[in-house]
């Protein structure tokens, strides 16, 4: 979902297809470490991810392979070498935009910073006093200081969690304050320069697709319709 | 995203990937529809989904073709006909377990209703009496009702927004009691018989990808590392 244009510097010779498998990957050697698994083959990393054995080989191969013949992966090494990969390793300032439900679910998800992503800020449209009976991890902002603390903190990652109508307005004052990054729940196709990187989460893409699917089980005569 | 078996009734010609595009389609469409605009070229689709102007036309091919040469599409007719597709023409009723901050934010949304997916019921695994101050659309119910609930008020779709830990429990709930498709926003791998259909939302993976997209402007040297 990320638009992401000219030859990436770092991994040049990897395929965005490849790329994209990593955070997967990832996903899963975090969960297998968690647990305590100490060391898996390719066939059972192709039993958790869904691609095939020899994929997963070829894939790892293009960072240096990390697997030994016959002793497969160490989850840790693994895990931590495609953290690298990612990123991972850094910490980034972040802020967000949009202080609804969502927003208020993000910026309380522990899971983030785990991964070194700090919301050190959090602003909104309709900024009213702080309201201190309520558990936000962060104290709310108004949206006319988000440029100035943007600048002041070093952030790098933008989240945008506002209604529609405003995600474009917020993410101008992201691009032109440095933000790097943009992480995007609205629902419209924002506008950028191209050093800025937009990741857009289609939560309704995901249901429309959903809705697609289960449709067999009512209308199993329509078939070639 | 959504794990997929088998031979598709509906459209059993058409590749997945195709139909992966069409939620696409269809978003762009329901805004230009919203914003007034009557037809609309492939040519000016392309450069709103990103996807060349052949494909799109090729694409649409598989469902018939809704253009005619010169004029362009259509623009509510060819929503109308995707949106069929898609089976948004269709209500379905969806429950939701997991009623924090991302539960809230998806119950709340009034998007889903209007593509005709009505959330009848919220359940929560600590279910707490209700507070009448909160400005939830619906009111919680405790997880042993959920099973009941969802056989007798014929729910197809079930949301999951709990936590890690109880995310297969609750899935293995909605499949006894006869959910044909279930929306995962937990970051785990549901295991679920072949006839319930999946679709995970992975929010850390888009992340990940977002982390590493945003590297190079801090490893500018670190090129084949």
């Amino acid at each position: 979902m990320l638009k992401w244009k000219g030859v990436y510097k770092l991994h040049k010779d990897v395929s965005i297809t490849v790329i994209r498998r990593i955070p997967k990957y990832y996903r899963h050697l975090t969960e297998l470490f968690t647990a305590g698994t100490n060391r898996i083959s390719s066939k059972e990393l192709s039993k958790l991810t869904g691609f095939t054995a020899s994929q997963i080989r070829q894939d790892l191969n293009n960072f240096g392979g990390f697997g030994q013949q016959g002793y497969g992966y160490n989850v840790e090494e693994l895990k931590k070498e495609l953290g690298k990969i990612l990123g991972l390793d850094n910490n980034y300032n972040v802020v967000l935009t949009g202080a609804g439900n969502l927003g208020n679910a993000l910026s309380n998800y522990k899971g983030f910073e785990e991964s070194g992503f700090n919301i050190i800020g959090v602003f909104d449209l309709n900024y009213e006093k702080p309201r201190p009976s309520k558990k936000d991890k962060s104290d709310k902002r108004p949206v006319e200081e988000l440029e100035e603390f943007i600048k002041e903190n070093n952030v790098k990652i933008g989240i945008i969690t506002t209604s529609k109508r405003h995600a474009q307005e917020i993410a101008d004052i992201y691009v032109k304050a440095g933000i790097k990054g943009i992480w995007n729940f609205a629902d419209v196709d924002l506008k950028l320069p191209d050093d800025v990187k937009l990741e857009d989460v289609r939560l309704s893409e995901s249901l429309y697709t959903l809705s697609y699917f289960i449709q067999e089980y009512k209308d199993d005569n329509t078939s070639g319709e």
